[in-house]
């Protein structure tokens, strides 16, 4: 008996439930297990992770996969998804079950030790746990291959076919340029921005979010948001897509984009194309392209004169007492502040590649093996006084504010850039679509975007993506184009 | 190469871990799910009881248990796990692993078709699937096997060895008995209720039930309360146990009790074995003994004279408008008013029994296919007039009320009764105990409850357990007393 298709969307299907059951069982970690909770979890995320990786490597089903893909009968969207499946599967083959397992354990140990150090505001607690999963990471570069550098098998996991080198060169070019805008920036008048670290209440503050959310069309019928220590986005099917934020009562910038950016991520899950559940083509892009959705919403959207000309009033209707006698245009320079800073997440769309220029440079020398998890704290603080011109105070400030180490996720940061960059170059398309551009309405932009980005699923590369949407290849051009005419805005 | 324990604690633990992810996301779909969420959820817990069920069945695990039972290096302990695991084992194989994935998609569709039902306050959408899972019921009681009745297969799954001629002795003894205490009551001046259907806040009323919840001293470490439209109690293991809770502004009564009754069933789950997590004698003993639990807290101790003597301060305090002109004494005797109605989980403790009856017998014709799902309505209403003399209005107050048969729950109500027997049997026992027995302090119940029912896991059936802790087999005497006490107390 031939196999079929249908016997491939069954066995895939399967695969698709059990990762997506884990899934839940992490969003409940982040959001609602209560303390004690996390001993067991850690056990039945590692079986669920376990299984799910034996049975999409069963050898069953790469005889299904390889048969299937020498079959006549298959049209090119299926067999597009067939090849997509037998790369996973090939890929996934070169780690053991009992290994997936062991990751899944220590990124879990890890985790918590993460969120014990930063209690105590001192790196001591995660370093070991660190490094451990740095050795496991290590081994996991070496199991997948690689031709020049071990991280770029792990960059390879957020981004297929993007190296070492290439970020290297990117960023060769964009930090002088970025540096270049950023002293020039500092010989203006800096613009006031002290009113929106005021207190702004919890339950306003929530209130506001989703408000929000729901203007840039984001589905709460088929998506919820909930309160994380660490905002994120995660995703069951394009019917359950799940956001969280966090608030902090005396900074209104913190949720609000936050609140943006994971609602760009949500929206791309939500506009995929949910007849694929499960399969290649139902799932996103890469993660550089899943980040240029929540950075082209918090920042070419979020962060423009426009949408806050429009939806202003709604900031002005919860917080009356601080926003009545402000402008529109005076609350767009303050969220348009550029001043080098401590937090990552917090920083302004110039100095924010810095933040992530230092991370990629201590990751590779992490999975190089040339530092060690122990000399994150001094080397990191060295890098923010070289880059950044700042002193870091303390850990927390410093190299425990991001959780994606504690997760297991080495190189990853380097797709935030790259999202940046990319929702730069999509924006100038998007903005040159129509006479009148104005995101009032952000119904067009979300328009281009499921048939430029979303519908398109896994079957193109980041960079096909790019090329089709845009005519070409990710040109930084474009964001230095975007950053020079806001930022001229901003400071005259 | 010989079988170890530790193999099969490997095992049974994959297992468990399995079919407690299943639960987490049963449990999500109560409380947080999105509303478009349902169809692939439904296929995502299909997924996971069938993997669960598949391990657990397969040939290699039973090899290991019937090697591991004749093992000379077994403690009596161990054995007693491995004993009931192949008891499990034996059971589980008589269902193959289509017919579980089936089950579970049955139901999924059945409990929206119920929700929908609800909705529209008619039966009729709800009847086609409600017939289906009852057509699957009478096959999984032809494949569990019997002897007499195949009811007796189902009640089996809730309360092993427990058949349907012993509970319809149970009750054949008890109706009269009931029916004749009710009557006597109803000759007496009814007491007032009605200030308990005043408004109260839903915040007010939420923060009151996690008061009382600390008050019966289950830990929030370990577990926490949700909202949904149906309350019920999981649990992932002890340290997680999830409990759930609605809240009607127009009836406090509905909330109280509802936290104290669930509470009752996260108190068992708490307390169980946790160093025996995913083995049996980590697991309750049966639905009766966790009834028993439930009832124990909701009815013996929180419906009683002396919980609210000492408790009451805490309701005056959330409602003083209420309940500052109300004494304690009076509360009691309203929360404790007799009077045949229509919604079970609000009935009182003596016509309760009665609302069990009508579905014990409702159920007995559905499983012998004597009753046809179309013709429920009209012989529910039929049986409300016969027994509580009360005409139904319509489905939601009538055949719909209840969750349990959507969720394939057959069987199962009977534990209720059983529960509540044992429940007044236990308390007796307790009450023994000290001298200035006073449920001010409720912590020797549960000190007495953890060491004579939790501790035991499920290593004894509940009629062993029952005899162990007081000396005696079920004995439906000691409910009647202490009713007899109580109603003596409300109505003189």
């Amino acid at each position: 008996m031939p196999y079929t298709y249908s016997q491939y969307l069954k066995y895939i299907n399967k695969v698709a439930d059990i990762k997506f059951a884990s899934a839940l069982l992490q969003w409940d970690q982040e959001t609602y297990l209560p303390p004690k909770g996390n001993y067991f979890r850690a056990q039945q995320l590692a079986t669920l992770d376990e299984t799910a990786h034996s049975l999409f490597t069963n050898k069953k089903f790469g005889s299904l996969l390889n048969s299937l893909l020498s079959s006549s009968s298959l049209t090119t969207h299926q067999k597009k998804n067939i090849e997509i499946s037998l790369y996973d599967y090939q890929k996934a083959k070169k780690l053991t079950p009992a290994f997936v397992r062991k990751m899944s354990e220590v990124i879990n140990h890890s985790f918590h030790a993460w969120i014990k150090a930063r209690k105590e505001n001192d790196f001591s607690p995660f370093e070991k746990p660190l490094q451990e999963i740095i050795n496991l990471k290590r081994i996991e570069a070496d199991s997948l291959g690689y031709s020049s550098h071990p991280y770029d098998a792990l960059i390879n996991n957020y981004d297929k076919g993007v190296t070492t080198e290439k970020i290297n060169n990117l960023f060769d070019t964009l930090q002088p340029k970025l540096k270049s805008l950023i002293n020039e920036i500092a010989e203006h008048p800096q613009v006031d921005n002290s009113f929106l670290k005021r207190f702004y209440s919890k339950e306003k503050q929530w209130q506001l979010g989703i408000e929000l959310l729901k203007r840039i069309h984001f589905d709460f019928d088929a998506g919820r948001q909930d309160i994380s220590e660490h905002p994120f986005t995660t995703s069951f099917n394009t019917q359950d897509v799940r956001l969280t934020t966090r608030i902090d009562e005396n900074d209104l910038e913190n949720m609000v984009w936050s609140c943006l950016h994971e609602g760009g991520h949500g929206l791309y899950e939500q506009g995929l194309p949910s007849e694929e559940y499960g399969l290649p083509q139902g799932e996103y892009c890469s993660i550089s392209i899943h980040e240029s959705q929540s950075r082209l919403w918090e920042n070419c959207v979020g962060r423009s004169l426009s949408f806050w000309q429009a939806n202003y009033p709604l900031i002005q209707n919860y917080f009356p007492e601080t926003f009545s006698n402000i402008s529109s245009l005076d609350f767009f320079k303050a969220i348009n502040k550029v001043q080098p800073s401590l937090i990552r997440t917090e920083a302004d769309e110039l100095t924010y590649h810095l933040h992530i220029m230092i991370r990629f440079e201590l990751e590779k020398d992490l999975i190089m093996g040339t530092l060690k998890a122990k000399d994150i704290p001094a080397r990191w603080n060295e890098l923010y006084k070289k880059h950044l011109r700042i002193n870091v105070p303390n850990d927390n400030l410093g190299c425990l504010q991001d959780v994606h180490w504690s997760h297991g996720s080495f190189g990853y940061f380097a797709t935030y850039s790259l999202g940046s960059l990319y929702a730069a170059q999509f924006f100038n398309v998007i903005e040159k679509s129509s006479d009148n551009f104005n995101l009032a309405d952000t119904h067009p932009v979300l328009t281009w975007l499921q048939s430029n980005i979303y519908a398109h699923g896994r079957s193109l590369t980041s960079e096909e993506i790019c090329k089709k949407a845009t005519g070409e290849s990710l040109n930084i051009n474009y964001f230095l184009e975007y950053a020079h005419k806001k930022f001229q805005m901003v400071y005259n």
